[in-house]
C-alpha cells in the first residue's frame, strides 16, 4: 500500500493527474503500478487502477486477474471499480475513502450516487434508441460456436 | 446508432471481443469509434466506450467531452457509465438494455448489484489499510497552487 501512496505522490507532483495511486500485486510481488494521468495524458479514463490493470494484463497476456490483488490509495471510482470486477482479482486494498475523494472535490461519490438513480432521472440525459435492431447481436453472440467469453 | 451497432457487429465477427461498439459525435460528425476489444487486446478495460471516449479525447486534446453526445450499441456498463461521467458528454444514446446484455452472459447486472452492495458485502473482497497515510496527499492537493482540475 505504501507503493500505491508514493505513486499517487509522484502523479501529483508531476502534475500528471489527481493524487491516485495503484499497483497490481502477485505472489507477493509487484507487476504493475499506475498512477492519474488524466490531464496529463487527455484521458478521462487514466485512472490508476485503470492504468495498473491494463498493464498487470499486458504482462500477463490475459484478460483477467486471477489470483492478483490491487492495492489503491483510494477506494475506487465505479468507473474503477466496474473495471476491477471486469478483471476479477482476488482481493482489492485501499487506503481512503469515496468521501475523503469527494472532499478534494472529485466527482466521486457523485458519480455513486448518479448510478443509483433511475436512467431518466440522472444529470446526463440517457435516450434509448432501435433496440430492435441492436437485439439480434446477443442472439448472434449466443449461436456463436468461436467467441471467447470473457 | 446504426453506425454503433455495425461497429459491434464488426468486433464481433472479427473475433475481437463481445458484441458491443460506441461512436463519439461532435457536430453532427462522428468523431471517434470503438468497439470492444477484451479479448483480442488482453485488456478488461477495453469496451467499445472507453475505445471511442480515449479516442475522441485524444483527437479534440481534451479530457472532457463538451457538446459531444454518445451512441452506443448497448447501455454502458458501470465502468463505461462512470467513464461517461468523468468525459462529461452532453448525451447518451444507447439501443439495447443492461438486462439484454446480462441475457447474454454478461456481468453488466451483476456488477450494478455488487456496487450497491455495502463494501464489506460484495463478492470481491475490499479491505482498508493505513488510511491516515494516503489522507495527507489530499490535503495536499488541496493546498496545490499549480494543479488542472478535471
Amino acid at each position: 500500500m505504501r507503493a500505491a501512496i508514493r505513486l499517487a505522490e509522484k502523479g501529483m507532483e508531476t502534475n500528471s493527474g489527481g493524487p491516485f495511486g495503484a499497483v497490481v500485486v502477485k505472489n507477493g510481488e509487484i507487476i504493475a503500478e499506475g498512477f492519474n494521468r488524466v490531464t496529463s495524458d487527455n484521458d478521462p479514463t487514466a485512472h490508476a487502477e485503470i492504468i495498473a490493470i491494463r498493464e498487470a494484463c499486458k504482462k500477463l497476456g490475459t484478460f483477467q486477474l486471477d489470483d492478483c490483488e490491487i492495492y489503491t490509495s483510494c477506494e475506487p471510482c465505479p468507473m474503477c471499480l466496474g473495471a476491477i470486477y471486469w478483471a476479477r482479482p482476488k482481493k482489492v486494498y485501499y487506503a481512503c475513502h469515496r468521501e475523503d475523494a469527494a472532499a478534494a472535490s472529485f466527482d466521486d461519490q457523485f458519480i455513486y450516487d448518479e448510478l443509483d438513480l433511475k436512467i431518466e432521472d440522472r444529470k446526463i440525459e440517457f435516450v434509448n434508441l432501435i433496440r430492435d435492431e441492436g437485439l439480434p447481436l446477443f442472439e448472434k453472440w449466443k449461436a456463436k460456436m468461436d467467441k471467447t467469453e470473457y
